[in-house]
């Protein structure tokens, strides 16, 4: 059981990252085949500024649907919030990363979390690197990415940090073999 | 055109209250005819303790667009969230908002949001009021409406407030025409 569990975490699978916000949700999709990482696809959903909070969810909730249906990834990985100070702030980031789990959720795709540090220490290497080595990082594993906006760079680094924390899973299970 | 307008305000319509929890959702049902409100269905979501986030999110969308089914509702009115100094419990009833918001939405129903102040002074009179006099004025207002838990009277009184803010817009509209 051990060594199928192991074949089925080496064998290659579409990974979708998603970067919540309201205004803009971030997602990006790669591969991974062992240790092998490649780009697929990324962009950004767009809620627009206009209209009523419910409007502007069922806009996010069908364009997470829709990039799903389009990539048929395997598993999902969302950023974990930050909780600030700022209990409005906050209280949006509830409503868009709520989008973000349910879609893929409602696809009978896992979805796993991360807290930002995590996705920056699994980057970078520190748990406090700075937005911009984050950006220069995801270039450099995924080189075939292009240009990236600063929120779908950010789901492709959530994207990279689940193929991380899968391929170590393996890694342990192979020396546990 | 004002006239068609008022026909509509005045024609009996089906409300539907959520107060969102992520633990629990309430909801309620009522039927607007008029000044007339009658009770028809009340009940609560419940997604358990148990499961990742991502699960429950997924259990309160199916029980939401399940009622949505059942009861067809014209109109969907929503508690706006108190923000507290508890960030956590802010993002976590972020999350649970965003599903009462999202499930009306994707129904083309159209969602109404209200204060907990706005619903108290809609049925107390006062925005202060505690919660056992909402509860006790749900049952003078819907006498037919038996037992209802504190998450369902709460979702019930939301209902009751989005029709008496229909009222006042159609009395508003029959003064001016």
């Amino acid at each position: 059981m051990g060594s199928a569990l192991l074949d089925w975490r080496m064998a290659a699978i579409r990974i979708i990252g998603f970067d919540p916000g309201l205004r803009h949700m971030g997602w990006g999709v790669i591969r991974q085949e062992g240790s092998r990482l490649s780009h697929v696809a990324h962009g950004t959903i767009e809620s627009g500024v206009k209209g009523d909070l419910a409007a502007r969810l069922k806009l996010l909730f069908e364009g997470a649907c829709a990039v799903l249906a389009e990539h048929a990834p395997d598993e999902a990985a969302v950023e974990q919030t930050f909780v600030n100070k700022d209990a409005v702030a906050t209280l949006k980031l509830g409503h868009a990363r709520a989008i973000a789990l349910l879609a893929p959720a409602l696809s009978q795709i896992p979805v796993s979390e991360y807290a930002p540090n995590q996705v920056k220490k699994s980057l970078v290497g520190a748990g406090l690197a700075e937005k911009g080595q984050v950006m220069a990082m995801v270039k450099r594993i995924l080189p075939q990415c292009g240009v990236v906006s600063p929120d779908a760079a950010d789901a492709l680094a959530i994207a990279i940090t689940h193929a991380h924390h899968r391929k170590a899973a393996a890694t342990l299970l192979r020396l546990r073999a």
